[in-house]
């Protein structure tokens, strides 16, 4: 996220209890995770092993649980917990709004848009003109929703993202990140009935235009998901996960977080993706393999009693 | 659908600006897809390898994109893309009727039928005596429910098909089907919470008399759920799939489309059935297969390090 | 479930048309299925071969459909349909309280907790403090809600048990067991949207403190799952189904009734757990096994056509 005014670095040190280091003088102009950030951006880092990636990143505030060499420009602010740190800042910058009404007078409505009885329209919500808003949908706090775009009953858009950080020496072992990211429709979008699109950590969860989406889809916090997609009833995609265009997912699919399906990828029903695949392809299986090599090792298998008996005869 | 009064073969032809051949003097009575269709019908076809099945089914008027030879007594609408004209006509008949309650004044409701606070009802709904419906199901207009019926908290019925055509060559590549069929669920069925059960594209979804549905189930458009039927929950059942009485699918299963599973037949948790199945019979596997020739499989599998060690002693 | 004051054996021999076996002065206390009685409870038996099993059970009212010697100090209430004697019981003790406002009366709701519009409160619900409960959520009659839980957009808690007894000889095959048990959720447990947690058939289904839940996850009835468990998108669990603590399930994963999962276990994507399994091991596949086996047999299937040329050579 981008904060509506940039916040300088002293005032960041004193609320969150952190020691500055390195450019003193700074101005953060939002807060996003590291495979989000821009200059300008807070990030944190708690691993020794993340260290590297995050302090040359272009991250400019980078809040860390030890004092090493600040890289030039940038500022550090030493935290002994910067998820904790991080967690204060979010809330601080993106608190919960209660709700009073089910239309928020902040939401901004396109015109023939219509919204159907009993369909939460969160705070700060923008949905475009000559939309569909079925019953029951909910539609959480600053997501945006395009042109042309039908949102089937009972559908939530803009949950939390599922993203914990395990203490194991506490008796509340997780602890909640909480997410300042948002969900973002474009125009021309499908959603069926019983769906739910999380808002991303820091980032958007897009559903690109012209995509369309059966019942029952689950999609992750940050996922972006291209135009023209096209996935069947009760499939389930990861976090961060990134769909390219035309990708086609047939029921129940499960798509794991943080990668990569190619354009145009088609996948065979009940498949599992467990991590990145090359577009253009047919897959199946759990975990997918090229849908040809996979039908063949079906038949392969039966053929075992065949060899077993083989064998025997020597 | 069937339409209120019957339709005049010239007004069809002005309003979609198709050309009329054949009998002219027709009447349409209503209008179906291929599947569906019965005499005094439109239904429409634009694929080539599909013209003589349209030609020669029970439809009397069908919206075409070739002149053709047209079968004595029926009416061709002669019309550039049958898909765009068919929309327009589902469009005309069944108008989407924004709702301003949470009941619409035009839902029948029987006796001792209790509605739920949250609960949306929508216009030209019938629901029968001594039904409860949870708090904030949602029924889409013109859904047919009967008596002693149960649908438990934050189900949908009757949302629209998922049916879209591809067009490869526009940069919003699917045109929706607009869908006028409806839900019918019969007497004595529950419904867990959390369920879909999508509307017909021209004819009905329909749950027999008697069934049970656990939660978090997917019923697609136009499928037919015979009586006595037990689906435990997360179970995706595809497009027009034809499911007889008293088949028993465990937790998770999908079922494709265009298919039809037997009387009695029993599938385990997780399993896929890709295409017909005979009834009688316990199946599992993705795809499925006889349940104890699958067990034996994986057992198989299980002695092929033996087999190899085997081969190599050989 | 327990009753709110004892009830005499006669009265409930005469509410349900039940003669009366051994001790005719006792008092029943509540109600339960045969793995969840104590003492003062009625339970029921109506097959022989569990009639031994209930009779030496803790319970001390039994309805039975056959008159057998009544263990010392017992009652029999023995009735010709004991399931539908025991669900004549239930509908009377618990009986179906119509809701006429989208927050009971009844409810009690803790300080610093909100509500959102259009969730729904049964009545007698008890909600703690600090609690954020999303729109369109459906929280049942009697459910129980610790401090600090988050409830996510149209989740449902305490729908129905799917339990039904089959009598193949009637038209309508399945009769509904009616549910007493509730759904109580622990402290410190968040849950994603559109997820459905049913209530227990007479004892309670429990989600242990500081557990995370995604969204679409389906926690059967009675199923008792344990402290900081983390369960992913999709996740389906059977009734009656023990899961111990911090068991973590990745997506689509499901788990069969009545088994039990032991404390830290991991399991991965889209397996199928059919029977009980040890703690603190990583499993894989449908049905799952150990992960690193079972991925070596995915290894062993790739090279069954190697065997095959091997064993052609000869």
């Amino acid at each position: 996220m981008k904060f509506d005014k940039a916040v300088p670095v002293q005032w960041l040190a004193e609320f969150t209890g952190a020691t500055l280091v390195g450019n003193t003088q700074q101005e953060a102009t939002g807060i996003n995770e590291i495979h989000k950030v821009t200059a300008g951006d807070i990030s944190f880092v708690d691993f020794e092993k993340y260290y590297n990636a995050c302090l040359t990143s272009a991250a400019t505030i980078i809040i860390i649980n030890k004092q090493v060499d600040c890289p030039g420009g940038k500022t550090l602010l030493v935290h002994p917990d910067p998820f904790s740190a991080y967690v204060k800042l979010v809330k601080h910058f993106r608190p919960f709004e209660p709700a009073t009404k089910m239309v928020s007078d902040s939401a901004i409505i396109g015109e023939d848009t219509h919204i159907q009885p009993g369909a939460f329209v969160g705070n700060h919500v923008r949905i475009g003109k000559n939309c569909l808003i079925h019953p029951n949908v909910t539609i959480y706090d600053h997501t945006v929703i395009g042109d042309n775009v039908i949102i089937h009953a009972n559908t939530v858009l803009g949950a939390d993202a599922f993203y914990f950080k395990r203490r194991k020496e506490r008796e509340v072992q997780y602890d909640k990140m909480l997410s300042c990211g948002r969900v973002v429709i474009e125009d021309d979008v499908e959603i069926g009935a019983g769906c739910t699109i999380d808002k991303g950590v820091s980032g958007d969860t897009i559903i690109g235009k012209g995509s369309k989406l059966d019942n029952h889809i689950h999609i992750g916090h940050g996922a972006v998901i291209g135009k023209n997609a096209l996935f069947a009833a009760q499939v389930g995609i990861g976090g961060k996960a990134i769909i390219e265009d035309e990708v086609i997912l047939w029921g129940q699919v499960g798509v794991s977080k943080d990668l990569t399906i190619g354009k145009g990828a088609v996948i065979y029903a009940q498949s599992g993706v467990a991590s990145s695949i090359e577009g253009g392809k047919i897959y199946f299986g759990s975990p997918v393999e090229d849908a040809k090599t996979k039908m063949k090792e079906l038949n392969w298998i039966k053929r075992i009693p065949e060899m077993w008996e083989k064998l025997m005869k020597g």
